[in-house]
């Protein structure tokens, strides 16, 4: 059956196409999942994928899903494996789409500040092209320069300049897919429409399990006239948060608005003694003069005093290093971040709460967190936490504990349990609290009719039945 | 049958909530569509519904689909019935749900600037009250007063402030509803999430075809520190939508931007020789002074003229005139208007090719167009159409045939064929040009499966298969 299934795809879109080699699959057994990955150290790692399909096109997307229905083989999209919460584990059954062979632009328009690119293309690659153009994306994940504009969709992804730019479906104008069963759909006409529901939003968080994201195409800004910085240093955690509630809610939109905890701010910068809140201003000259101005007033008004600036350049010149978990588990680490958001009444709660509880965690070397995204209605906080223990067969436990720890605390205190990074696996058993039962039960309904044969990357996304 | 099922539903719910009366059920046979008004004139009018139901709480709406799903009985959702697409035409066979005694404030949040509405609150009514707070919803359509809570999501509605404040996606928070099945969801949970797809995108523009929306969380704002006016004349249609273009990919949000042709510009204002153009500037007074000073200097470099500011006040307290239709049909005028979206690049085309179009039809009084929503990929246009006729008699072809060649004109032109009215039943036949089939198909795959004995609203929206 698995051996007739790669014949079927060798000769449906050529051997070039369809790897076999232990190479290939091997690469390809996980994504970036700490998880995943200290099961390699252990042991017991993932299993290779029954195969590589590197489609060249739509064509080729099709044809794979066509074959992969009829023969009830599971299919996994693969970016570039940046995900961080387990999306990928294909195991030996499925065919691995990597889209990498998909990078193509497909059209910059600068009249209508749209860009169109294949669903494989690398992030900063588009965001360079467009910026040739005097245009900007406006995306910067962390891993804008290890993820693919597909897995930006496939993941509601969010970039650091949210803030003011939106998260990625504030910067969609379309999106194309390849369906289950092969047909292929084109979703996001014109500006703006009130067409029946907003089908794209059936793909952007999908993860993979309602279909293969193939073309991408954003809604752009022309490239800021002005940038300004602005940096303050709050005393505490909550009086930063009342000042960033300010700030949005008097009608300021930054694009970039963070905020470190003490902890934090001293790995920022080793002159912090408080808590630390960085911001980007862009814009017309003119905005960009008021805004900062204005924001100083009101920091001041809050008794909130100003810090240098080269805080904030320094860390828009580093921002985008991702540290890679050998660097930790070889010295007996295990780390990760989690994301969350919750509104402005509870954001000093969840963020009390979920730091308490970590510190209870034997060998606990970091329990911290910064804010990242700001929004009229609170604020997301992103949680970093790092054990030393006795060594890799502890750490798949400890790393889970150190979420659940996180994951109440939000949760108690009615937050969301996943901000931006998705649900894959380390999230799917929350999935219930998150959108409630009834909830869920509207996912899995949506995902049978859409994927009746239920070959699209299984065991990710939705718990188990 | 359906003496059992109204039995029923008056054993569940209780008699005053199950209205069989001639009155109530003459009153609900349609929305303001006006080719249900022509068709009342001609004596062929929509059949009565099978009955009335005024749900009190959620458990009313739980029980009425769960015998309405039980016994295969029809349900369309009614709020004040101001839809003007057809969304609303029950049928002889449909329990009318009307959400009118559902319309509680649920709660007002100060600090996370939230309000919760029962579904069937009528939308000025929760404007004025949040508005004792300090804060507004920022949500004008012209409906205001004549509309429902429930009815901007089910329709996926725009207001007037949106280039500023976003269509109703961008203020919702979250979305309480029954499904058909009578299972109660509430979507939307923290300020944003990732965790899989965001399904209160099922419900916004359902059009009540996929279950029936309760209650709805606004994301809301404080009320704006200073508010200015701006108005400029164009020499063309093309001149001003240039201008917009460079105001808004500037970075500039001005909540309202208006631009009207000769014709629509003439009955606003009689001092009026070409095309004018409305801003409403709101936010911190900062922000409000450079963006005037901003907009004026790029009117200024286009050459094009300012025009007096107390057009745009007389538009302020004028805008919400919905005229009713008898007023044109006693003088056997038919009319309506059509929203489109467009790309920069089309919206000169698509205002050209069906003004011209519409030129052409025998008895054409009005044939014009304003817009009234701006995006940085392009603009929505409003047009307005009015014929003479002979008489009721020969309203709906001619009715029919004025939408056709506004939508062809946009189809051509590659626009969005629905901007903020809906779908109902004017555009139905029109949806596979918008989503194509794909799309059509992808959403009928999730109809059938959320709504499975196809209960909710049959009829709208969906052309037929």
């Amino acid at each position: 059956m698995s051996q007739s299934t790669v014949d079927q795809l060798t000769a449906a879109l050529g051997a070039a196409q369809v790897a076999v080699d232990d190479a290939s699959r091997n690469a390809r057994r996980h994504d970036y999942w700490m998880v995943s990955h200290v099961r390699d150290l252990v042991g017991t790692p993932a299993d290779k994928p029954l195969c590589v399909v590197r489609p060249r096109n739509v064509e080729d997307v099709q044809a794979t899903l066509r074959i992969a229905n009829a023969t009830g083989t599971p299919v996994v999209p693969f970016g570039l494996g940046s995900g961080v919460v387990g999306g990928v584990i294909p195991g030996a059954k499925a065919i691995l789409l990597d889209m990498g062979a998909m990078a193509r632009t497909r059209f910059i328009d600068e009249t209508n500040l749209l860009a169109s690119f294949d669903a494989g293309r690398m992030g900063l690659s588009a965001e360079e092209e467009v910026a040739t153009h005097g245009l900007t994306i406006g995306h910067w994940p962390q891993s804008v320069a290890i993820s693919t504009v597909g897995g930006w969709v496939a993941t509601r992804a969010s970039g650091q300049f949210s803030s003011a730019y939106g998260n990625i479906e504030d910067i969609i104008y379309s999106i194309e897919a390849v369906l289950p069963t092969g047909e292929l759909v084109t979703l996001g006409r014109g500006p703006r429409a009130a067409a029946g529901p907003d089908l794209r939003h059936i793909l952007m968080g999908s993860e993979g399990s309602l279909g293969v994201i193939t073309g991408v195409t954003f809604s752009l800004r022309r490239a800021a006239e002005a940038r300004a910085l602005s940096c303050f240093e709050a005393p505490t955690m909550q009086g930063g948060f009342d000042l960033q509630r300010t700030i949005i809610q008097a009608g300021w939109r930054p694009p970039v608005v963070r905020q470190y905890d003490e902890r934090e701010s001293r790995r920022l910068d080793a002159r912090a003694k408080a808590c630390l809140i960085l911001m980007v201003h862009e814009g017309p000259a003119a905005l960009v003069a008021v805004e900062t101005q204005a924001v100083a007033a009101l920091a001041e008004a809050a008794g909130i005093a100003a810090a240098p600036t080269d805080i904030v350049s320094n860390w828009l010149g580093h921002r985008n290093h991702v540290p890679g978990w050998d660097e930790l588990t070889s010295r007996n680490i295990v780390a990760d971040t989690v994301e969350i958001s919750a509104t402005w009444d509870k954001i000093g709660l969840v963020y009390a709460d979920a730091v308490k509880s970590l510190a209870e965690v034997p060998g606990l070397l970091a329990g911290s967190a910064h804010s990242s995204h700001v929004y009229r209605s609170g604020l997301n906080l992103y949680f970093t936490f790092a054990v030393m223990t006795d060594g890799p067969a502890a750490m798949e436990a400890i790393y889970m504990d150190c979420w659940r720890r996180i994951l109440e605390a939000t949760d108690t205190n009615g937050g969301s349990l996943a901000h931006h990074h998705g649900v894959g696996r380390v999230r799917r058993d929350w999935l219930p609290r998150e959108l409630g039962d009834g909830g869920v039960a509207l996912l899995r309904t949506i995902k049978a009719a859409v994927d009746p044969n239920g070959i699209m990357n299984p065991g990710a996304l939705l718990p188990d039945a």
